[in-house]
């Protein structure tokens, strides 16, 4: 079920945000999730080489399957910043956990903004005394505010279901409009639940979901240094145990509000006019069909062809060409937004083609292949590449 | 030794070019190049596994390790056109032939353009006898002129040098701006010259040229259906069996010639404003060399950055992070046009990254980068990515 309102509230959490002085508009920068119980928790962090500090400190804290809090705070990345940053990091959690009273151990920390930049700790320190005081039942629209850095819409989504007689909510919370690559968690993201649920089902759930969602879109190939997701559950719910029916619905629920919250990453991609949804059928293994998707999803000609209102499919077979997966030209099919526009590896026909480029005025595109070699499928969610992604990234930090 | 006016002429070839129709803009799209005698010939193509049918027409003529002409035209790529291609592509050959009196076998193709189309057979057929009449020792630039299709500027490179006594010529001649990546050839160029040379000895010095110069460009990352790279040594500078000394003057020639057309083709990369030459140094093995110098030249955040005259070292860093090298981010040194902008994967200063700033006005960029893993060496050349690489892709077709 789905709440169509959004002050959302889920029990035993609070949050709250503020402006602590870290982003130059003077914006929300600064927020606060809080469990009012120690929670049950899991996380996935970025699978770049080079990781900021609040992804090292909180990959440390989450291994012990618990947390009570998460600060998060956007302009400032704290990566590439050394000893001195995983320092910074530390002490962000400390002052936190100091002032809401729990262990550091529990408290997590994420970072979203400039890389190579140290955090301004004496910001952080001024604001936390206020963020704690009005944490809020209903503060989760302004984390979702305070996460944004080149995001032009704050990113949340709702789920009420039941387990055994037992209403459950979960709430998502996410950041991302570039640096957007599908390789593990690909952005902030912070998941809220009142489900009971142990360590030991939670995790296998909460991988797969973040494989099926996050790990499936992309804006620019490129893998961010803080990428961040965490899931926290406390139990309020009063359910026991979970049944096979139990995790059914909770898997559901995830999936809605990941899927959503990915799908409004790619949306929100960095100057993207048009969603790009990418299908591919008949992939002979499990590898080619991501690779292929991925590798379609990721070309600049097609991305630009598609802002361009092109039905280029020359540049989508070129791009499978070059993808490095089993195919022949000659058996390809490819569909844009449901017309046939490549048979057999070639153009079907100039009158399909120009139907299809009437259909590309929509703002959603879907594109599918079929490959005919295999029975295997993936599916990736992007965007078009389009003049203010150049605007937005050659200005960045100015 | 380079001549600075451009006829050039090579000995014993003869090249023109026409006005087929086949470009929308009525520019010359039509070019032949012919070898008095037969000549030793070796090419490298596409690695895309969706090859343009002059592809694999031209793959199989070189085979014989000799040539007399080609005939290339730019407008229609003459890919993803099944067998009715590869038919047009023969035929193509079979006219150019007979009117020379020449065997088809000996006859290469070539083609660059719109995925996808047919090429418009009539038109080549009128054009070849007025191109064969043309012929001329000094069309090579009208050649260079009709290979064009998003290029700003026609790209040849000379060399004159000598062995045993005899001088001998090396002209260069390419095409490319786009769908620009390292893996294989990369894009159209033909490179001619007199000397006498055995196909034994040309093939292996032709592919680590290629390697080392075409294939360590990149402008979009994408690989195109259509790359050759074709070299043809006709004997007439009269030379006998080339000594060591020879073969290392020919080498250089070679290196020298096809470096600066590969140059020619990064800086007039689709919409570029700035030469972007990346330098890894440190590297644990040569493909992590390769992969970081790669992976750095194709990073659309580095390249917006460089756009943005921003001496951004954080998403550098990142991509190195996300490359899949081996690497420790704390021996990380990173130099911008000379100036450290990067010790120990921490920022040197606020005053070096204002001098790097300023420094980054310049048209050609230098992006040194240590690792302290090893001694292997890479170097890539590459542009920025702007909003005409956007106006060009999106715009393309119509």
């Amino acid at each position: 079920m789905k709440k169509t309102n959004n002050s959302y509230s889920i029990p035993g959490f609070l949050a709250s945000a503020a402006s602590a002085g870290l982003k130059k508009n003077g914006g929300l920068d600064l927020s606060l999730i809080f469990s009012q119980r120690k929670a049950v928790a899991a996380g996935l962090f970025t699978t770049n080489k080079v990781k900021a500090a609040p992804v090292l400190l909180s990959q440390k804290r989450i291994k012990n399957g618990f947390l009570r809090a998460i600060i998060a705070n956007a302009g400032c990345a704290n990566a590439c910043t050394g000893s001195k940053g995983l320092n910074d990091a530390v002490q962000t959690a400390n002052i936190v956990a100091k002032g809401l009273g729990i262990d550091p151990e529990e408290t997590a920390v994420a970072s979203t903004g400039v890389i190579g930049a140290y955090l301004p700790l004496n910001l952080i320190k001024k604001a936390v005394p206020g963020l704690i005081s009005s944490l809020s039942p209903t503060g989760f629209n302004s984390v979702a505010e305070a996460l944004m850095t080149t995001d032009s819409f704050p990113k949340t989504s709702y789920f009420e279901g039941t387990v055994g007689g037992h209403p459950f909510h979960l709430l998502g919370i996410a950041k991302g409009a570039g640096m957007i690559m599908p390789n593990m968690a690909t952005m902030l993201s912070f998941l809220l639940t009142d489900i009971y649920i142990d360590p030991q089902t939670l995790l296998p759930i909460f991988q797969s979901t973040v494989e099926s969602t996050f790990n499936r879109i992309t804006v620019d190939g490129e893998t961010s240094t803080n990428d961040t997701v965490i899931i926290m559950a406390n139990g309020f719910a009063g359910n026991s145990r979970l049944n096979a029916s139990d995790i059914k619905e909770f898997k559901k629920g995830l999936r809605e509000v990941m899927g959503e919250l990915a799908y409004m990453i790619a949306k929100d991609g960095e100057g993207a006019t048009k969603v790009v949804i990418i299908e591919v059928k008949g992939a002979a293994t499990k590898r080619d069909a991501n690779l292929a998707a991925r590798t379609v999803a990721n070309s600049p000609l097609v991305k630009t062809a598609i802002f361009g209102e092109d039905p280029n499919w020359g540049r989508i077979i070129a791009a499978l060409g070059k993808s490095g997966i089993k195919m022949e030209e000659n058996k390809v099919q490819i569909w844009i937004n449901d017309v046939k526009v490549t048979e057999g590896g070639l153009m079907t026909s100039e009158k399909k083609e120009k139907e299809a480029a009437l259909k590309m005025k929509d703002e959603r595109i879907t594109i599918n292949i079929h490959l005919h070699q295999g029975n295997q499928t993936d599916r990736f969610t992007t965007c078009d590449l389009t003049y203010d992604y150049i605007k937005i990234n050659a200005a960045y930090r100015s």
